[in-house]
């Protein structure tokens, strides 16, 4: 059996060289996701994933990354995709998938593009409908499929006649939607002979129409003269790939402008018209009276989420909004669609520029943030951490800080320029940045990755350290040791059992996970004076994995996730 | 708002007592639990199951475990269930319960009794269908109770006024069919006033219809005379609670039986009449001769799946085989049902010893397991390793082996009497047996529990070690260190680098994971010699944790597992 994605004409033009030979269906797909950009594929092998990996380690430009196990490598994919715009990884049928299918549900509630490949057994096998392992054993092949539809944009069980079109379909929802995609790939099926394809993926589908683009124009010309105008972007910028456009209009227009956390580094923070992150009533006052006070507030690619709002906690009025969306634009109450989020930055870009009267909304003065304290020798606390840690943050830094004291503790801290901020402020899955820093430091190895995690959450993931090591990529981690789940005692139950956790020895994780002395460095702070020390001595080693483990109180709060939790408590 | 489970009347009848001013639907829920023998709840919590865990710590008798991360939980939950009947386990909504889920899927394929609750968002805050972290953000909050359906036999999304009603038909459903269940518990549905049971839950309903018994007893009647009979016999006797039955069955029958890898330990070993573990052509011949050659074959409670039976490679002629399953019988193509597995049993054990003329088949002479060897000084071979430690078992070990090496390794030796072996031939998730054993342990304090993982499977879920140190649980634990994934290998790319795992330094193992000194014995073996030493310091210091790290070459491959490799391989 033979899959035919060329016309008869086109195959007699052009025969198959030798070098083609053995090119399958499995091939097919790596190839389309090498000219997407993927140059790693995480994964865990299993018997029904084997032989495609063979094609996997034979490809010219994909990487092979095994990872300690499933959940981790969807967590790496995700992080590798953020940075790359695509990632992957393959799993085995049923316990692989589903041990990942955590980390595919958080890249969609996250909107980035992952493909999740899985090797099943192979379709005569499934159509035994016998008891085969890694199947429920009731003959119905299809269950996990189903799962996945739930979580995913696109999916596709692989059939040898369709399977290249296929491929491309769920690839190209994949890239054009920024969310995760399924691919059921049965052990033969991956092996049927194919053609590579002969033109590119086409990803990017038309979605403007011109009309709707000029009365959004005429709309804006009307609106904006006279007021006081400030911006407010978030995390879909980012994810529909308009972060130059607004990086430019940005810095034209000159009007004051901040982003909500899930869009942090979304922005340059180190330029002066950042206000902050705005997280409604628990914003930093001067950000909250440059959103809320703005008459005309621009808002850009925003989702309000009940985490990055204090429980939707904003005081804003549509009617002195322009909000651009995903495929559309408002101003006040009128509706202006198809337009793409490129199209209206470009119309807003014009207008504030050549408009005279559009005044940005004043903005008070910036606290001192510049004038570094003397580091404490007192115990280190929440705040002092967060403080030196941002202070030692350099301009290429790709910090991911997991969803509890480390991300709400890092949020509300200016980055420097071209950094990037990862986190998972929607999805919330604890653990999830450790296996993500490695897949954000393999997607681009020139930017040094750091990892802000407390050790409840490490917990959770610890074994990709192993990976983090053999791929020998130069993380600073920084384990925050505050003895359990703080950010849960923040809610509720702070001095109950099911808070605390199982005491490790930190100490011992890079030795444990293969480091070797000369390697990595491990230092322990105590105190303010200590955490700067450490963080210099990361800075000055690049090349090596630095482990540092702060040591916090149990029950030290950074104010943010104080706020926030005060919010969400019933 | 306040859940009324009992009619107007008896209400006023029996007035609530000053304890239960409190008493809430969460409350009810552990009750029942607690009446079917639960008496520690695993898991992890999140924002959503923080009140609710005020429940669980004020019971009276139901402990929380709180594991390292969710998939943990559920695989102790599972390991607990086999031993106890009946296991539980709490995760947060969405990101907790979705982690999970492969566990949840393998207690399906394995037919395990769990319970999976899930905390999830308040009912109000669900309809809004708003943001909310933890869910996919687009207001469909019952995407996840959806996946649930796939890998549970019932599920429930509960509601205030059905809840206890709702709970019961979910435990019952459980515990009957031996299939997990799925609850998903609102914040605020938890909280509300409920009556505790008045009445304890039936679980037990009945199957067999009499007439269909009597038919049955002729049958059996008509067919054993003159036939040499053996029994095979496997796991669905036990999941169906009818293994002391089996057992006084067999005592008195005489006839020589044997069962799937599946279902071992379920008969006594040690008994002379037992032949060994039939796996189709990958069977021992003598245990093929007795299964496959017997005139008369009585199976009991088997399924037959590609990794217990060499891929579908027996040779049975159902013509001449009494087969007795979950709902009924057949006695050659003669179907009997509905007949409980016990009543069927009952027809068996009464025909088999009133009868004279029912012949035993003949067995050859067991091979001499009994005189052990002196243990060799060469380098450990797979052959070596699981001799020796099938040599060190005693009574009352449970022992769970992991679905690598281990378990094949492990499956084809003779156990002691009143042993339980815990495997997952079905499901195959690698990793599992990890915390499989704390949750086995934890169910039987009186039992001694072993444990035998490969490193690569270990690192899957290497972090529930702490929780095994914190429990204080006196594990034997042996890990094999083969350097990768040596199933894998057997069955294809025994050199390919995507079989190969990060190196980490086992010996650290104990100690980081929170282990003092004087409570652990850590021993390197790489000789019989030296494992069996190390066994027998393990069986010295009953209550400490041992770990062993047994050194075995990397492409050495213990026959069972050869055998059913090749079959699988296409």
């Amino acid at each position: 059996m033979k899959a035919r994605p060329m016309p008869e004409e086109e195959k007699s033009e052009a025969p198959r060289d030798e070098s083609l030979e053995n090119y399958t269906i499995g091939d097919y797909l790596l190839d389309r996701l090498a000219e997407l950009g993927l140059t790693e594929l995480f994964g865990v092998p299993g018997d029904f994933n084997l032989h495609f990996l063979d094609h996997v380690v034979a490809h010219r430009s994909i990487r092979w990354v095994g990872s300690a196990n499933e959940l981790n490598a969807g967590y790496s994919a995700d992080g590798y995709a953020r940075i790359r715009g695509i990632g992957a990884f393959l799993t085995t049928y049923g316990v692989g998938e589903l041990s990942a299918i955590n980390a595919v549900a958080g890249s969609y509630a996250e909107s980035v593009p992952v493909v999740q490949i899985v090797g099943a057994p192979p379709k005569e096998t499934q159509a035994s409908g016998r008891k085969i392992h890694h199947s429920l054993g009731d003959g119905d092949f299809k269950h996990f499929l189903r799962m996945a539809e739930e979580v995913t944009c696109a999916h596709a069980d692989l059939d040898a006649a369709t399977a290249t079109w296929e491929i491309d379909r769920v690839l190209r929802d994949v890239v054009f939607r920024r969310r995760p995609g399924y691919l059921m790939l049965a052990a033969d099926v991956a092996e049927v002979a194919a053609y590579p394809p002969s033109e590119p993926l086409t990803t990017d589908l038309p979605v403007t129409t011109p009309r709707a683009v000029a009365a959004f124009e005429e709309a804006v010309r009307g609106f904006l003269p006279g007021r006081r105008t400030a911006v407010l972007a978030d995390l879909l910028v980012h994810r529909l790939g308009a972060t130059e456009e607004l990086a430019s209009f940005l810095t034209e227009c000159q009007l004051p402008f901040a982003t909500l956390a899930w869009g942090k580094t979304l922005v340059d923070e180190s330029d002066p018209n950042f206000v902050g992150i705005y997280a409604g009533a628990a914003s930093q006052d001067r950000v909250r009276e440059v959103i809320e006070g703005a008459d005309a507030l621009i808002t850009l690619g925003v989702e309000y989420t009940d985490n990055t709002t204090a429980g939707f906690s904003m005081d804003l009025d549509p009617a002195r909004m322009i909000d651009v969306s995903r495929f559309g634009a408002r101003v006040g109450d009128e509706v202006f669609t198809p337009i793409s989020l490129q199209d209206a930055l470009a119309v807003l870009h014009r207008v504030t520029t050549e408009l005279d009267d559009v005044a940005p909304m004043p903005a008070a003065q910036a606290p001192a943030e510049g004038t570094p304290r003397e580091p404490s020798d007192d115990p280190l606390t929440q705040d002092g951490l967060w403080s030196v840690l941002a202070s030692q943050l350099e301009s290429g830094n790709i910090v991911a800080a997991d969803q509890g004291t480390s991300y709400f503790g890092m949020a509300s801290h200016r980055f420097p320029a071209k950094s990037t901020f990862i986190g998972q402020p929607m999805w919330g899955s604890i653990g999830y940045t450790l296996p993500a820093i490695i897949g954000a430091g393999l997607a681009d190895p020139s930017r040094r990755p750091v990892l802000l995690i407390g050790d409840g959450s490490a917990q959770l993931t610890i074994q990709e350290m192993g990976v983090m090591i053999r791929e020998k990529l130069p993380v600073v981690v920084v384990l925050v040791n505050n003895n359990g789940y703080t950010v849960e005692r923040a809610i509720h139950g702070p001095d109950e059992v099911y808070n605390d956790i199982a005491p490790w020895r930190w100490e011992l994780v890079p030795s444990l996970f293969g480091a070797a002395e000369e390697d990595y460095l491990y230092r322990r702070a105590t105190t303010e004076s200590e955490l700067l020390a450490a963080c210099k001595d990361a800075v000055h080693d690049r090349e090596k994995l630095a482990f540092i483990e702060a040591i916090t109180d149990r029950d030290d709060i950074p104010q943010l996730l104080q706020d926030v939790a005060n919010a969400l408590k019933r």
